[in-house]
């Protein structure tokens, strides 16, 4: 059985991730795939509760680094429950968001060591990374307005404008410095443009699968 | 202002934690000691939140790892909201349960590498050790009887009799490695026996503490 493919779609706030998310696993589901559709924090009942600790406004202020071993903890629980038995059984993972999201926003955004990140995504991974990363990227006033029109703000969302622009860097260098394993997609254009991006991206995917 | 003292209890279950916690606070404020008595896994709002996920019996299996970080984010809050602003304002903490805790049910029960533990503590603890922890210890089946007379297990405490075997010898292991910070209290003794030795360790201690 051939091993699947492991998708993450990055992006902060506003940035379109539901609706492309939506759209990339329609289309490959079109090219017959089998595709399993999770997120993080979350994708188990665990992993769900820790999602709503990190998520929840709260008068008691957050530990940086508690935070930080609460979405490994999550991811811990998510690759051992729901990743490693669905690539393993030949299946596509299609995951919003996954360890690139804590290299911007606890790394770029908190401006947590990335040396540390580094050490727990091996201690937590081992050798497992997507096999392609579409990082939706978008000018952070617009990608905000776009957000607050969905309503109420999480303790993330409710960051500053500066911690927006820190964590768009963070994704971009990541993109810049592993150009083979990321897809940088402009999300600023129409939806119809962004979808024609992500699906040649997705062309080249397929057609390089050794399937 | 001089630093206050980080004290710990440490024990497996049955052993009569709570009862001597209390002898120990009433006896340190019986010396005019400021004493800040709390709780691991907790301590805090968020941390105790953590507790409960950790606790918690659950349908889904819960990965090692995850259930490593989890401890470690709780601690990691705990430290900064609770145990570093008492100590420096010169209190004296004493929890009910700390690290030693984690090397005992992760490490030996579990059986996780003690060399990752010992990499979290140095991320979440820096330098920050406990000044003496009492080790309650008791023969394993007579803890076990103790603790199911209170009712309700919750998800460590279901665990075999191999697994409290296991965390009995990490926990001696651990006194035996570091004579100078823990101190073996003998739990099979009747309770006044206890007391006589815990007395006469918070003795040592007070008199060694260059007040």
């Amino acid at each position: 059985m051939l091993r699947g493919k492991f998708l993450t779609i990055e992006g902060s706030e506003g940035v379109g991730k539901s609706t492309n998310l939506a759209f990339v696993r329609d289309w490959l589901q079109a090219q017959g795939v089998d595709v399993v559709v999770t997120r993080e924090p979350g994708g188990t009942p665990l992993a769900e509760e820790i999602r709503s600790l990190l998520l929840a406004k709260r008068a008691e202020p957050v530990d940086e680094t508690a935070e930080l071993l609460l979405v490994f903890a999550a991811r811990a629980q998510h690759i051992a429950q729901v990743i490693q038995p669905a690539l393993a059984r030949g299946a596509w993972v299609l995951s919003d968001r996954f360890t690139d999201a804590t290299y911007a926003y606890q790394g770029g955004g908190r401006g947590l060591n990335s040396e540390t990140i580094f050490q727990l995504e091996l201690l937590v991974q081992g050798d497992l990374r997507p096999d392609l990363t579409l990082i939706l990227d978008i000018d952070v006033e617009l990608g905000l307005n776009r957000a607050r029109q969905r309503g109420e703000l999480d303790r993330f969302e409710s960051e500053t404008m500066a911690f927006f622009e820190r964590v768009r860097r963070a994704y971009r260098a990541r993109a810049e410095q592993t150009p083979s394993r990321y897809a940088l997609v402009d999300a600023g254009q129409d939806l119809a443009a962004v979808q024609v991006d992500i699906s040649s991206i997705l062309n080249s995917l397929l057609n390089n699968n050794g399937a």
